[in-house]
């Protein structure tokens, strides 16, 4: 892409018809290829059959959006720097406990954030077991337009480090967007549809290697990898292809579960902390329950309240904690993904703390990392917390509320704040309610950039 | 499988918690693996949306069916056999006259198969332009338990010349259960479900190597193979693996028109009989038609008098029949395929006929073919047309009824009379009517053999 490139020309213009032969092209290869959703459900009660028996293909752009190489190398580059950074965030308790903690950080403020901190606080007083954490993240990033004169630079969203999604659907996304260049040329739409512009995606290989990192790194014959699921989910086939990878590339078997479930079916061995998960009889034809030993955890629920809908549940999610099985994430690890640690690293100093030092410990070397952080900084939109301690960032906040955009700790759509929605939101809230929330500078998106998307 | 093997033992006893754990495994894999129909349609009209964006898994069953391997083995080999004997069948002129033909054979009492074959007749008065034709058959077995002693045999039902189905989709059905194999071990619910007896399946290479040969050898470059397609057809997804197939494996485009589309859209080159095909502007962005010529045309369309719904029809067939490309089947070939063939192969002599001489002509020797008689004739139950001019032939299907299946020249399912229907059905048929069926002795398959058949 050049650096010429007239975002307001995307997509190109199609006649009716060839709208419906690219997208009689996109849905029936999402259908083939598992790129897919369960479809909403018909009952009241909003719940999944308990076995799938149709599927709806996943929501999809019809053509690729554009993006600049450059940008896209470097968000791939930074990504390494970014697993660095975040695992060391993960493993400064001090850090945490001052950000993220009930006593004197956002975890006043956020229930939910504090309840995940004391827990996590009761765990590490009594001793850690398991020092190894898994963290399969995802960075996500749109274009900030910031002028002709100065290009498009790439800026952070936010950075997930539990339950990052869509990595195998996107995979099939990108495969499907190169079925529809080698099948229909895309019509010749545009001159950027060519083969070199469609870039390699293979997410769900690299997101399995990590599990079966952890799994062989837990080092048990035999024990499986738990997956805790949201009841009724509908975007399944995502975590269904991590499984398949994992059983046809690693030998690896996986246990699905709920936290009600888990709530029934877990345990840990008293001597070595070990989980061990129960199934009912239906798993053999012995009728006999069987149990197996996990050997590595991975979230894909208990990422939001919601997850919790009784105080029971989190003393499932935290006898999970306190298990030796290899957590994906630790209960710090999902708490350094927090807004307030996004914004706490573009505080003077604190990434130069984090990347500065002790590289040598880490598998890229301190000279690396150094030269890093500018980089780092260069994603980052300007952002601040709003403090019951610092009115003038609240007011900031109210003045500049056009450009801005409030983020609470919680991860998931449809719960930000944005532009003059803001200083009404603001006078909602309580003082001490405003510490949840940190002001975001609105990422500004190249104009007049669309996409046909497609629904089922 | 030993040869102590209990069918009435299959399919191994589930709980109804075993049942669905097995269920959801099966469903989930076929969901994400592309084993696919669309689904019903909601509409009066029968008709399916012009873009799907919906599936529903194919059906399935939940375990592999029992089936002895030195039977499967021979299947296979004699397969390469009757390849050779229905190509030989179909470049006979003569033999098909004689059997399917409007003046002497089955084509008299069969109006279909009477028009197929004088549109065919038509065509070679004119002089046939393309000699190569490309054959992609499907022979169906069932087991026939011919008592304790004589222990199981191989029996043909039939012998598909044209649009055999199920090819990609049951490739996809093997790697289920090889899936499920692996993932639950089939709960151990028997020992004969081990990896080794869960023979590969890759016909989806084999079938798309086919339509890639016979494109190759038609020779153009940029053409495009042509599928004959049912209108709202829901068995979609097995053909469009072989699309996806030929165009990843082999860099070969296809058009899909069902045979309205084609009475348009279809046309000869008349200096060279090249067929081409033109598409609407919706295939490109210059806004023009495009045409396309056609290598080969592959039909999964044209074997039933349904798919014929006016005379009109049959000139696109025979428009299609009359041009230089390769058809999968040709006239001959699809008429080779006829029940009346199948029971004029079992006359004396017949086989020798067409195997026992001039094998050197064809990619099996003739010693090899002289060989394969017995072995084929064994695949055959007993069978014999009903003609006005042997009434006795008439009388012994009315007297063996109950161990009989009359059979007309007709592919599906459905259509077939049963046992004790079977009188009735004679009363029920004029004199020159008969022509049309073939009486067959019923294979008896191993009784009390099950399946868990899952439907969507």
């Amino acid at each position: 892409m050049t650096a010429s490139f007239d975002f307001s020309s995307w997509p190109p213009q199609l006649t009716p018809g060839q709208l419906e032969a690219l997208t009689l092209a996109a849905t029936t290869y999402a259908l083939s290829h598992g790129l897919l959703y369960l479809p909403p459900s018909n009952s009241i009660s909003n719940t999944q059959p308990r076995i799938p028996t149709t599927a709806i293909h996943a929501p999809l752009s019809l053509f690729p959006s554009p993006f600049p190489r450059a940008q896209f190398e470097a968000a791939r580059r930074l990504q390494s720097v970014y697993n660095v950074l975040y695992a060391r965030v993960a493993m400064d308790t001090e850090f945490l406990d001052t950000v993220m903690g009930a006593d004197a950080g956002v975890g006043k403020a956020d229930e939910f954030t504090g309840t995940l901190w004391r827990g996590w606080k009761n765990i590490r007083e009594h001793g850690v077991v398991q020092p190894l954490h898994l963290g399969l993240f995802r960075s996500d990033y749109l274009l900030h337009d910031v002028g002709d004169r100065l290009g498009l630079s790439l800026k952070q969203v936010e950075f997930n480090t539990i339950s990052s999604s869509f990595g195998p659907l996107s995979e099939r996304a990108a495969a499907m967007h190169r079925h529809i260049l080698a099948s229909t040329s895309y019509l010749s739409a545009s001159p950027y549809l060519t083969a070199e512009n469609f870039p390699e995606n293979s997410t769900s290989s690299g997101l399995a290697e990590g599990l079966a990192k952890a799994h062989n790194a837990y080092g048990v014959r035999g024990a499986r990898i738990l997956f805790v699921v949201q009841p009724n989910e509908r975007n399944v086939f995502d975590q269904r292809w991590l499984e398949y990878e994992l059983l046809e590339k690693h030998e690896i078997l996986v246990i699905r579960q709920t936290l009600a479930e888990l709530a029934v079916s877990a345990s840990l061995v008293p001597s070595t902390h070990a989980l061990t998960i129960t199934l009912p009889s239906s798993s053999s034809l012995t009728n006999q329950p069987a149990t197996y030993e996990i050997s590595t955890i991975y979230f894909r629920a208990s990422y939001t309240p919601s997850d919790f809908p009784a105080p029971s549940y989190y003393d499932t999610r935290f006898l999970l904690e306190r298990s030796r099985a290899i957590k994906c994430p630790s209960l710090p690890l999902q708490l350094a993904g927090g807004k307030k640690v996004q914004e706490a690293l573009t505080r003077p100093g604190v990434l130069e703390h984090f990347l500065g030092n002790e590289g040598a410990r880490w598998c890229i070397g301190a000279r690396d990392l150094i030269a890093f952080p500018t980089n780092i900084c260069g994603t980052w939109m300007g952002m601040w917390a709003l403090s019951i301690s610092e009115p003038p960032r609240t007011r900031l906040a109210r003045r500049e509320a056009a450009s801005l955009v409030l983020k609470p700790q919680r991860k998931g759509g449809g719960i930000n704040v944005y532009r003059e929605a803001i200083p009404a939101f603001l006078d909602s809230l309580r003082a001490e309610e405003r510490e949840a929330w940190i002001a975001m500078e609105m990422i500004e998106t190249p104009r007049g950039v669309g996409e046909y998307l497609v629904r089922a």
